[in-house]
């Protein structure tokens, strides 16, 4: 049997949305997901569930189905809680909420917890990139391509910031996922063999005339200034995006984009949808 | 001689900040533009000015160049008018602001102001895209893939939003850009005998398998909903864009980049960096 919370004020409840600030994320070592769609992910990625909150006045699932997805999230160690419609409109962090909300441990993001990669991976390295929505867009593209993880390096943006959770649409779930130093990261992926692409108006060589079919990772910089000097010198392929305009400047999750499913399309790893 | 302003609550320091809202746009058919980069551009393509605020204690540039900039300024019709610092940062929507924000009227943004398209031309017609970063991001790309123009159709985001001009980092003004009703600018492009493509999951062949070197217009939808029924019965051409992930859905402005720099590439217009 679920608990039922009807007041604004409960505790609970200002701890959910106190989530939504990094301090209280970083102190209580927790996070926010909301959603069917996101938690379904989740709940197959993350370690455990502390508690899930739902709101059967906005849940449009089949009640079967809905009470299937509460047993699922209990097996995963949720405390069961129902909440009238004003508190989980309090506690969402998204448009239209669906009636679903979870608080959940942290995953690590470490390197150490990737996955094995295979023979040739494709990996996305992602420097300081600061906004939710381009860390967001860099995920989903990771998850459509199937890339082997993206490592964000030196993160401004936090992983488990709700607005980064929503702009990936599950894509951190899906998708291997670590954060380190740029120190770290580079000898990570140095002792693994793979070859460094920086994408720079500097290259002479367009992307799309570059063999990407090794074991590879794709390295994309902040929005405002691009990739340090650091992974600069560090590249071992240096790869131009054509541009013939007066700004001349791509958004970071463009490039990214561009780089990966030219990589995609060269290693034949095209599968028809699914 | 420009005049000085130095009080917060001066009536055309309280309009220039009204300018953010939507509201006091329509009401005075006028838009802001910060920042010497995008003011440079804007100058061009914009019909006049009409108030150019600087703040030299923030302004990098040399004296003769800052003076100079002024100069062109006025001559585009900007009453030059300097302020304090606490005033510039009162009026500016940027992060670190330049010193720079002028106060502009909007460009008609209609479809027959466009100007005459190329033997094949390449458009991007983005419907109902809401995020600013996102419209932002796909004029940024159809500048640097050179397109002909960005059409936007049923918008929901308001092109001269300072959120919109910012992510665009100057593309608005260097881009040729109209907005207009689906159906006016379905009748457009079928008076100009451009071929539709619309990128759907239901489509059985990837992107790069299909001829994009014809007049085509790269069709996209709104971020949560794609495109609309309208557009993707009158699609002449249906692409996939291979997925392998979980949640396999990509950002609006990656799916636009993907296939109009495959375009780009199959036309041979690939030019070194300028």
């Amino acid at each position: 049997m679920a608990q039922l919370i009807t007041s604004l004020t409960n505790p609970r409840i200002k701890h959910a949305v106190a989530l939504r600030d990094k301090k209280t994320r970083d102190s209580d070592d927790l996070m926010l997901v909301e959603g069917y769609d996101d938690l379904s992910l989740a709940v197959t990625c993350l370690p455990g569930l502390r508690a899930l909150f739902f709101c059967p006045a906005l849940i449009k699932l089949a009640a079967t189905d809905a009470q299937a997805f509460r047993a699922t999230c209990s097996r995963a160690g949720a405390e069961l809680i129902e909440v009238t419609e004003p508190v989980f409109r309090k506690i969402a962090y998204r448009d239209g909420p669906d009636g679903w909300l979870a608080v959940a441990p942290r995953p690590a993001f470490t390197l150490d917890r990737l996955p094995p990669l295979k023979e040739h991976p494709l990996l996305i390295v992602a420097e300081r990139v600061e906004k939710p929505g381009n860390l967001g867009a860099i995920l989903r593209t990771a998850d459509a391509a199937g890339a082997d993880a993206v490592i964000v390096c030196d993160p401004i943006a936090d992983l488990t910031n709700p607005n980064v959770v929503r702009a990936s649409i599950g894509a951190l779930f899906s998708v291997p996922v670590a954060t380190a130093s740029n120190a770290e990261t580079l000898a990570w992926l140095r002792a693994r063999g793979i070859a460094l692409l920086a994408t720079t108006p500097a290259a002479t060589q367009s992307f799309t005339d570059l063999d990407l079919t090794g074991p590879l990772a794709i390295l994309v910089g902040e929005e405002k200034y691009g990739l340090s000097r650091f992974w600069l010198e560090q590249a071992d392929v240096r790869a131009l995006i054509p541009m013939s305009g007066k700004v001349n400047s791509l958004n970071v999750s463009v490039s990214a984009a561009l780089l990966v499913y030219e990589a995609v399309k060269q290693r034949g790893q095209r599968t028809p949808k699914r």
